[in-house]
């Protein structure tokens, strides 16, 4: 296939490959049609697809679109139930217990977020467990879903085992990840979101892809050793916590991560630490599994159950102005508010279209020729 | 002053200083006949009391007794309130914003903490934010108290700006902690607590006294580049966001930090960012001042507002167990789950004594003169 003649809106690492450009509407059509295919209501299937391309509208190309075929093959081996019935199952003013039935997490994690957003304009907050869920692509889409209320949105969720704690040999905890989203006045949010690794594994992808050298403190031998290897997760390595190793703090990273685990899974009856089921559908499951699923957290906070929301608002906008007018090392113009980054991207993309690698196309011709959906024509 | 003969509780670092080790109890009457001399009641000296000294007990030596001169030098500049009328200015079932009349952190903090968890009993979950507070000794103690409760406890705090941003030269954050507090069951509990940088600057300080090299990763001079002086902060320096660089995750220290500063104080009342009054009473002010004093955030979640508290510690020692067994590298038995050191500290040193440099004596010998309360006499 021939390169896309859009160019600003494709990172530099793909330079060298070969790159399809689609517009956000082609993509989502697509997305929508294949969930329908596998059972999906109309309106899951249009909440999926939007939670689902939200990642590529803001650049975290591992989580969205190209995972669109692993979502499938989960319900291949009928560990994505595409009719969830999903449930409240314990509940207090200010919190809720909730059971995804083994939905897609893209459609149980909104849903669970509403219900946060629910309990915190009844009680001032809102906190949310889930059990029984899959992966519910970027945790910015669901933490986000509370800015438009003026409240603060809180997002988690634990995965798949490839993190070793500080110390360990073995992969006890998934890149776990957080997002806070926080609303401001005339500036955009502030939107972190983050694996509590020192690095995504999408990135650890990214250099696999190139042939690339990972910088140490990244990821781990089998042994423990630091290692800049991008394969050495398949020989038994391991991605290391935020710090990288014990003297740069990832005895942090570490409780981080496991703080996610907790509130995820331990809180809400899912499955926890190396028990947790692999994202891959011909990963055996672990043969032992404490709980139901995979597990995430979700939190609202009104604003004005702190304090009038305008006033807030206008202090983060002080905050954030303060933060972009600091001083800064050479080669470097600004501070980045958390979020910034993303929200260009997806100004971009919606305007210019989201670029797919080869291999990505070719997953989406598979499940063309499976479901009989047509592929969106290059523009 | 001769060394103590009590030497299993003294850090290797002290080795070649001059030590006193006195009972906890010793040091517990001295700190709250001090906090009476300011014009404390007798209820808040003994909390402040219980408060500050609960940091030597768990090893954290730099927010102990070690503090005790600067607050009263805070109060001798008339910073700290010491009959301070602590007020909820705003409520909702699940929150509060507190104000703390410039009172001791020491004693408003675990006030705002208890405020949280009666919120957690009616409504689930509690959430208090507060305004107008001073440093607030170890946040592990105010996370803690909810754990007698059944409740996971949370809390924050924002600090004097030591730390840069990533890309910044500038210091607009604090070192700004975050502690998570969780029961479990026959385990003792876990309990995070950190600084959201590389290394705490309570790390650095020893560092100075021994006259080491800093690690790359924890501080850069005042052009921004990676330094392994200690002193580097004297000069223009910071201290680095937990990542050390934007390579290794810098960012996503920053990230954290500015969320605990945004909480404590954007969501308060309180200043943030450069504006957070230092902790030194002879450091200037700043000239602009956004809010009152420094901020704080607790958290308490009912742990069976989510599901039977039995069940969950159940989860919490099989977790605990799991982590614990993990295989280690070569150097490293086991391993450490959060809160695990800090316990077995306190363990030894209730029974030992808390050992205390010679610096740290001489200040409780100004205040023994400055107030005409005895030292107590070293066993």
């Amino acid at each position: 296939m021939a390169p896309s003649s859009i160019a600003v809106s494709i990172p530099s690492y793909l330079a060298c490959m070969s790159v399809t450009t689609y517009s956000y509407e082609q993509l989502f059509d697509f997305s929508r049609k294949v969930f329908l295919a596998i059972g999906c209501s109309e309106e899951d299937a249009l909440l999926a697809s939007r939670v689902l391309l939200s990642a590529d509208l803001r650049g975290i190309d591992s989580h969205g679109i190209a995972r669109l075929s692993g979502y499938v093959r989960l319900w291949d081996v009928k560990r994505v139930n595409a009719k969830p019935s999903i449930r409240v199952i314990h509940e207090t003013p200010s919190t809720a217990t909730v059971d995804g039935d083994s939905g897609l997490g893209l459609v149980v994690a909104p849903k669970a977020m509403e219900i946060a957003i629910e309990k915190a304009t009844q009680s001032g907050t809102g906190w949310v467990a889930v059990q029984n869920s899959n992966h519910f692509g970027i945790a910015a889409y669901h933490g986000m879903m509370a800015l438009e209320h003026d409240m603060i949105g809180i997002c988690m969720t634990n995965a798949s085992p490839l993190v070793a704690p500080t110390f360990s040999t073995e992969r006890l905890l998934g890149t776990n990840p957080i997002c806070v989203a926080v609303p401001a006045g005339i500036h955009p949010p502030f939107v972190a979101d983050m694996a509590t690794t020192t690095a995504a594994n999408g990135k650890l992808e990214i250099l696999q892809r190139k042939g690339g050298v990972a910088p140490i403190g990244w990821i781990q031998d089998k042994h423990g050793k630091h290692s800049t290897d991008p394969h050495e997760l398949k020989a038994g390595g391991a991605l290391l916590p935020l710090g990288g190793d014990r003297e740069h703090g990832s005895h942090k990273g570490y409780a981080l991560g496991a703080i996610v685990d907790i509130f995820s899974a331990v809180l809400s009856g899912a499955n926890y630490g190396p028990w947790v089921p692999p994202f891959p559908a011909y990963v055996p499951m672990p043969a032992f599994m404490p709980g139901k699923g995979i597990g995430h957290f979700f939190g609202a906070m009104r604003i004005d159950a702190f304090r009038p929301a305008n006033e807030f608002k206008e202090h983060m906008d002080a905050w954030i102005q303060r933060f972009r007018e600091a001083n800064t090392m050479e080669g470097h113009e600004r501070v980045i508010i958390p979020g910034e980054p993303e929200k260009e991207m997806e100004e971009e993309r919606r305007s210019n279209g989201i670029p797919l690698l080869g291999p990505v196309v070719d997953d989406l011709s598979f499940l063309s020729e499976k479901f009989g959906i047509a592929l969106p024509h290059v523009a």
